[in-house]
């Protein structure tokens, strides 16, 4: 096995290097999550977002755009007359959605839904093609021109979360029917990608690797993961198959775009060990991320290993927004370059902030290091619940820094900018893949290793894990992401011996903790303090002071120039029209007074909100001239502000998240 | 003649409305122009533009890009084998060419270039067919299909072009090869429209209008005017030809978009008559709206100039930027809503605001008032100049209000934006339509009408015109547009009696006009001083001062809140790397400060240059988080700004016009 294997990393490297063992998400049918904040979103998963989606994939949501996904596998399977509908890619949404149902399983029993995801599974059995082949676009569409279209065709994309699906389905049921499928369309895979014809093909859309690299863990077929690090090393090196590829008499054009392919849109025009900035595709990327990140582990691959540190730190540092949105560019929905982060033309797929807090995720497993949970947590906090409306059933895929709802105009530069969430869309990636972020929160909040369990996130949570073969309960309170109080009760019967990793957040202010009565002395590593479990009952309080900021962007973000954000612990703040009428542009906040919090009860089923006093421009008196010489009058004026995440939750209006200042 | 038709207007109309008779611009034989400011441009259209694009045309210039203009005509005559390339709109490539040829001709005698147009002629006489139809593409590519599309075909945009060609080729050599040629095809434009399948039929490309207005002018045939008339009349009116014209079976398909057509983007809505607001692709707009200005005039028809004043009220008073750019979007180079006016993303073509420019001159010519030829000028000075580098050879297509050149990355929001002039485009209309306009610039300085002269831009020049049959010679000399004195002398030599309407600007202060040793009064109306001319001389001086201004944007446009921007009489000021380094964003304007002004007589031949005070946000001093709590540091600074039509003439760099401001 090669997940222990040590390796010494010289002098001069990064301090913070993957770990000699990983942690892994905790098994999420041992967590339960009952938190104030998340509960708006969690609650609906099974309540309102599976059978909502289930209605949409099945075309039985008149208001929702067409789906025909689950026609596609019917027709697939020979049991329905029928063209192919909707995207290359649209077999994906119900491998989502069935990843999704998965999770929802672990921890709610649901023998309904479970007969329905069965059902799905069954069909999918059936539109699968004798020599494992699985892809309904193909099969039905383009017989006989499979693996002819990497770039675009997406049969591995879909093959990749089918896995995923098929996993996670394993997982928590224990039925392997799904893996079985997903093992055979796996070695056709392997098979057909060792062939002289594809000795150096990728794919177009990256996921695949992160499948594979599941079905490894789940089936130790070693064959898979060396496919997966295959896929990654053979990415943007000579001869490029995907740039070659149209080349073939065999090609088969599915996008029909008459912009050729360019390709840093698909992370292929260099080796990705030498890649130092983030390009491209932004979902591409990511999920691309996810598999280095776990090959870099199996493989104890340093230089992988670095080549992901290098591209977390540009998206970081130099591409993210500060609701971890990323992809800046509307066309292309990708990333561009360094500090270009325009706020109201940005794209910020829903789809690639998930991606990004899978990265992290597994970017902290591997290597301890909370930093990662820090942009995972803003990622997950702001651009992925700003993604779902509160009625679970609309959804944002763009997701922009601010808003004036009449310059999204359609048939211009910022028509994919939309002002209200919509119920479903053509090219639905984004709906089903936060159904199954949320149905897997758990494995977000909590980590697990040998007589080890690192608490991620601040959510009312119960767990228990095992030390040293005895099981131990956690339960976490918390006031959180308002209030920066916390208190784990940790029941250990048997004085079992443990470590309790807490993370303490880089915004924890006067942090204390205390372990019963015993103040403990805070030292924590790469942001986790250590507690040594050994007591039969723990009762511990986290207590730090979490006031809302004013952040400012670097000054090479020239969009930000002048303007400052607000952010209370996790959360990003924003102005909303509903609150503070129309012309939010007008509103300068003056920095020097300060920020007043107040909880309001009955805003979004309770919510802190944030008021700032400053002044605002007034409109001209009298219509006329664009331009004048007089500056316009202003008045001294308040905003108030709610978290992003909720936005677009009331009527149709502007939104702004970075306010001027000129104080 | 419906030329002097006399129409009484009714109380509580506009107060400034259409005079009973017109003025006409200058003809171009009667006018030299010696400008300072104007030479480096006007100097190079018949000594690098015009003979260069007549290289490109015939792709003789291999940096820029293929043209295959003259190419096509040779095939279409039958002369030459091969394919149609380019645009469907490529003939009006050499239209406009022609047309720029023709009013260099006007006053630069130039045998050889004359007898290069006249094989031209030729050659469009021999590609024309029997018929008296001519257009290459359809000719050539799709034969037997002309008039099978009308969103896209561009033939009735072409001859628009071609028309113009003829009259301007007519009205300066006395010859009528070219008027005759488009005679033939405007008469069967004439009797096509009429049939019945075409009777409620109207241009995709309004252009048409234009041309046919203009042989009216010279051919007296009503039946012209008629047409135009027509075409104006019909659009966007029931049965909507353009939005049903696809579903006839004879419908071919030029552009292969898979985005369906939107009528707005083509005016056709609703009727023109009825449209309150600029819509659509900029030029289509502003093409059709100097049809529509010219249209009411010869009909008298109020509510058509009621449309002409609402729209042009609705772009200069909500969609315009400061330089006289349309069209804030860069899909579909359109305009979108009020006030949606971004500064980096735009696209405000110089072609929209050379038509911008024809508009307002017509509805000068119309009205008699000034105001219009302050937005004439603006856009004149500053995109339409912008348009082309001081070599004569390097054009922008897109005129932003700020650039930073990373950012404007191939494949992404800001693909169309180039911070670099290019030499051609494969879409060619900008440069051809600079030409044309430089060639013509004298139509824009001077209006004529019976024993009376209108003087609208204050360039170097000498003009002379007849009062009561008698010529009369004026000469200007002036220091504008950096200094308000201008001189003009008139040699009068047989004592005619004539007015001179002498423009004074809303941004002259503290004007003062003396005519010999007498101070006149100045009473200007709708911005015209009057001014006897009956002595055997005049020696006319005006002064005012033109100080620099900061300018204000209108609070509604959200992307100039906290920003001010730089004007100098007409011209526009902006800042660029070249002087300023990079981070251009981050400099704050000191309103409170004055403005410096110091003439450079080295930079670009000579030049005013501007340099304002106050702070710039530095970048940290340590790398690492993007987003952080400290407000980052400034430090006093100046900044040096340039006339904005002369940016880019440098080396590649940032440039910005709004200009951040704190104080």
């Amino acid at each position: 096995m090669p997940e222990k294997e040590v390796v010494n990393y010289e002098e001069g490297r990064p301090v913070f290097v993957m770990n000699e063992t990983r942690t892994f998400p905790i098994r999420l049918s041992k967590i339960r999550i009952d938190d104030r904040f998340f509960n708006r979103y969690t609650k609906l998963v099974t309540k309102e977002i599976i059978p909502y989606q289930w209605k949409v994939l099945n075309d039985l949501e008149p208001e929702a755009e067409k789906s025909r996904c689950i026609a596609n596998y019917r027709i697939a399977a020979g049991e329905e007359e029928g063209e192919f509908y909707g995207f290359v890619f649209q077999d994906s949404d119900l491998a989502k959605w069935l990843e999704a149902v998965a999770y929802s399983l672990s921890y709610e029993d649901n023998p309904e839904l479970k007969k329905t995801a069965d059902e799905a599974i069954a069909l999918v059995e059936r539109a699968q093609q004798k020599d494992g082949y699985l892809n309904t676009y193909f099969t039905v569409k383009e017989p006989g021109k499979q693996f002819t279209n990497l770039r675009e065709g997406h049969e591995l994309y879909c093959a990749g979360h089918m896995m995923e699906a098929a996993v996670a389905y394993y997982e928590v049921t224990g039925e392997d029917k799904l893996l079985k499928i997903m093992e055979k369309m796996a070695d056709l895979i392997v098979k057909t990608f060792h062939e002289d014809k594809y000795k150096t093909a990728a794919p177009g859309h990256q996921e695949i690797e992160i499948g594979l690299v599941k079905m490894y863990r789940v089936t130790k077929k070693k064959e898979y993961l060396d496919m997966a690090k295959a896929f990654i090393d053979r990415r943007g090196t000579e001869p490029n198959y995907l740039v070659h590829e149209h080349e073939d008499p065999g090609w088969t054009d599915v996008f029909h775009n008459p912009d050729p392919f360019f390709p840093d849109y698909s992370q292929c025009d260099e080796p990705v060990r030498q890649q130092k900035t983030a390009r491209g595709h932004a979902v591409r990327e990511v999920y691309m991320l996810c598999a280095m990140a776990d090959l870099a582990f199996y493989y104890r691959d340093e230089e992988l290993f670095d080549a992901c540190e290098t591209l977390y730190d540009d998206i970081v540092n130099r591409q993210m927004y500060l609701t971890g949105g990323i992809g800046s560019s509307g066309l292309y929905e990708r990333f561009t370059v360094d500090y270009d982060l325009p706020n109201d033309r940005n794209y910020s797929e829903t789809c690639a902030s998930i991606g990004l807090a899978l990265f992290c995720r597994r970017m902290a497993e591997i290597t301890g290091d909370t930093k990662y949970i820090e942009t995972m947590e803003t990622a997950l906090y702001n651009t992925v619940l700003s993604g779902i409306g509160l009625d679970g059933k609309s959804f944002f895929y763009v997701n922009p820094m601010e808003v004036e709802p009449s310059h999204c105009l359609p048939h211009s530069s910022l028509q994919h900018v939309k002002s209200v969430r919509q119920k479903w869309f053509g090219c639905a990636c984004c709906p089903p893949n936060i159904a199954r972020t949320l149905a897997s929160l758990g494995e977000y909040v909590c980590f697990t290793k040998e007589n080890e369990v690192y608490l991620n996130l601040f959510l009312g949570c119960s767990f228990s894990v095992e030390f040293e073969g005895k099981k131990v309960d956690f339960t976490v309170e918390t006031d959180m992401p308002y209030r920066g109080r916390t208190r784990i009760h940790v029941n250990n019967p048997e004085n079992a011996n443990g470590t309790l990793f807490l993370r303490i957040p880089s915004y924890a202010k006067k942090a204390e903790l205390t372990d019963g009565e015993n103040v403990v002395t805070l030292n924590p590593q790469k942001g986790y303090q250590k507690i040594e479990i050994k007591e039969k009952e723990h009762d511990l309080s986290l207590q730090f002071k979490m006031p809302a900021e004013y952040i400012y962007a670097d000054p090479n973000v020239s969009a930000n120039v002048g303007r400052v954000a607000v952010k209370k612990g996790p959360l990003v703040y924003c102005m909303e029209e509903a609150d503070n009428g129309t012309g939010l542009s007008r509103f300068f906040v003056d920095t020097r007074i300060s920020i007043v919090e107040d909880y309001d009860e009955d805003l979004f089923g309770g919510t802190m909100v944030i008021t700032l006093a400053g002044e605002k421009l007034m409109p001209y008196e009298e219509e006329g001239s664009l331009y004048r010489t007089e500056m316009p009058r202003r008045k001294n004026a308040e905003a108030r502000l709610i978290p992003y995440c909720l936005w677009g939750n009331r009527r149709t209006g502007e939104m702004l998240v970075w306010i001027r200042t000129n104080f």
